[in-house]
């Protein structure tokens, strides 16, 4: 049983049937890292613990009305076209035939345009909070399409790199769009994630234009290989595995000079005994991969400490890679609706 | 204890010791199917029953003679340096010290040029009955360089792609060649490949020519994802997924019309059940791959069928997918050695 099918209960005390339907959802949505060294645009993870909470509420008008309640947030749009969680919103609200208005109010856990999934998070968020809030009882998979409306709007293009594993958690590879095929992999126990974000944003639409036209085959044939080792590394638990695959030779060296001291904080990472380290979507956050917690924590230190050394502000995130994506946080009953 | 250790046992019979060691070695190794669609230059996997033996034996000489031992090899050249089999076996002997002569007789399973990894049967089968013939005691994965001296001479570059499943067995992916690492995957159980063979031959330097010098970028993407979710498919026995994932936009397209009848074949394999289809290495042979061993013979018939329509002969061979590669078949004793 669903959260929301458990929640639309049907009480039958003193012979009257009550259905309580629930007028407020709040659902928290991870961060994620995307691209993930060899996998651009294919490849997603997410995070533990650090992700945005979207509280979708009915309300007595006809609109949907957006308001983001902290500062992390504070330069975002609230126009419901213009902030990622509005289309998946329309679109839900399309679904279900509702003539209704709701409020969404976004609480945003980290900063947009640092590179792990910020625009995901909010979009998912909203989308797995309209589900449960209209009963339309979709799927985490059937809800995909709906949340990737929200991306159109921050990069411009269909990207599923961060919505799906925010969405599903785990590592995701997104196999094609034509139709969409995301392959949800659950990652070994122990993989954990050190996250560095530097002070600064960079705008996804800016960093893709940094990017190679083409690609030389033999770049290609590395990346396939790379690509093809890390998901078999994934996928048998062999971190060595997953290591050595952990190179982007197309990606990485067109926006590494975007982000002020990557080299060496990618160098003080592997030097602290990361498994890999690269740019978080379009960065400018680094992740880098490692097992155990206790390594997780002096890869996150090493890398702090190098960008400490130029002079760059930074915040670390240390978190195990999650395994069950968004997730429905709190329904508020409305039983008179 | 491996075979050739077996064969190397002491016997202890009257007090004696008498050390029996092989005069003569015979390999099975099998014939392989690389690219994989996805996977080009990097996954390959291996058949069943189809490939070269060869039989390594040490004679009175201080050289390695070479002899092709039946028609379907009467092309192929019999110098030590120009024959596939012959470096891995100079490089074997340089590696035992051993100032000895050999004969290397070559009985081809299939013809070369036919994009199943005839040139890499026969080098693998030769570096793996050299290793137990001299009692080197080397894995199958430290014969992987030895092997790979060989299919220089074929291709005038090192590729691993059907030197490592012919040797390991199951598919392979080479994740990186500096240094050399070549991953194996066990596929699952009922993992069937139908092949058919058109009249005529393909040579892979020509075929290289043919390929893009880059790739769009968009290409790229897809093609890390098609390569991703067969992986994930092959590991996790998805058998809709591996099919999903087979689909090759870079290399096939650019290949296509050096096969006649390239795309009738295919689509008639498709429309019989394969789970996808596309070139074997270079061509001219087409692989499908499916679900079981019935669905493999439909399949085979169906290709045959199309390429019968445009009068071209052919042949066509059904196996499951290899999970042992090489075998040694005999030894031949020689206590008086």
């Amino acid at each position: 049983m669903s959260p929301q099918q458990a929640f639309w209960r049907t009480s039958f005390a003193s012979g009257i049937t009550v259905t309580e339907k629930p007028r407020s959802v709040t659902v928290f949505a991870p961060a994620s890292v995307s691209n993930v060294a060899c996998g651009f645009d294919v490849m997603g993870f997410a995070l533990e613990g650090l992700g945005d909470d979207v509280t979708v509420t009915i309300d007595s008008g006809r609109a949907i009305t957006i308001a983001v309640l902290n500062h992390l947030g504070s330069m975002l749009p609230v126009d419901p076209q213009k902030n990622t969680a509005g289309p998946p919103v329309a679109a839900l609200l399309k679904r279900s035939g509702r003539n209704i208005g709701v409020t969404v109010n976004i609480r945003k856990g980290f900063a947009s345009g640092s590179g792990l999934g910020s625009s995901a998070a909010s979009a998912v968020a909203a989308a797995v909070a309209c589900n449960a809030l209209l009963d339309l009882e979709l799927s985490m998979r059937e809800l995909l399409p709906f949340a990737l409306e929200g991306e159109m709007v921050a990069s411009g293009a269909v990207h599923a790199d961060n919505i799906a594993p925010s969405l599903l958690g785990g590592f995701t590879i997104v196999r094609g769009y034509d139709p969409l095929d995301v392959v949800r992999i659950t990652p070994p126990d122990d993989l954990w994630c050190a996250v560095i974000l530097p002070a600064g944003t960079i705008e996804t639409r800016v960093s893709r234009s940094l990017l190679p036209a083409s690609v030389p085959l033999g770049q290609v044939v590395t990346q396939t290989g790379n690509i093809a080792g890390l998901v078999a590394g994934l996928l048998t638990a062999d971190y060595g595995l997953i290591g050595r695959s952990l190179q982007d030779v197309i990606v990485e060296p067109a926006r590494a000079h975007t982000i002020a001291g990557f080299y060496k904080m990618k160098q003080a990472a592997l030097e602290a005994g990361a498994l890999g380290c690269s740019i978080s979507g379009s960065g400018p956050a680094l992740f880098a991969l490692t097992r155990g917690e206790h390594s997780c924590h002096q890869i996150a230190n090493a890398m702090g400490n190098a960008l400490s050394r130029i002079g760059t502000p930074w915040s670390t995130f240390c978190s195990r890679v999650n395994t069950h994506g968004a997730v429905i946080k709190t329904e508020e009953p409305n039983a008179a609706l």
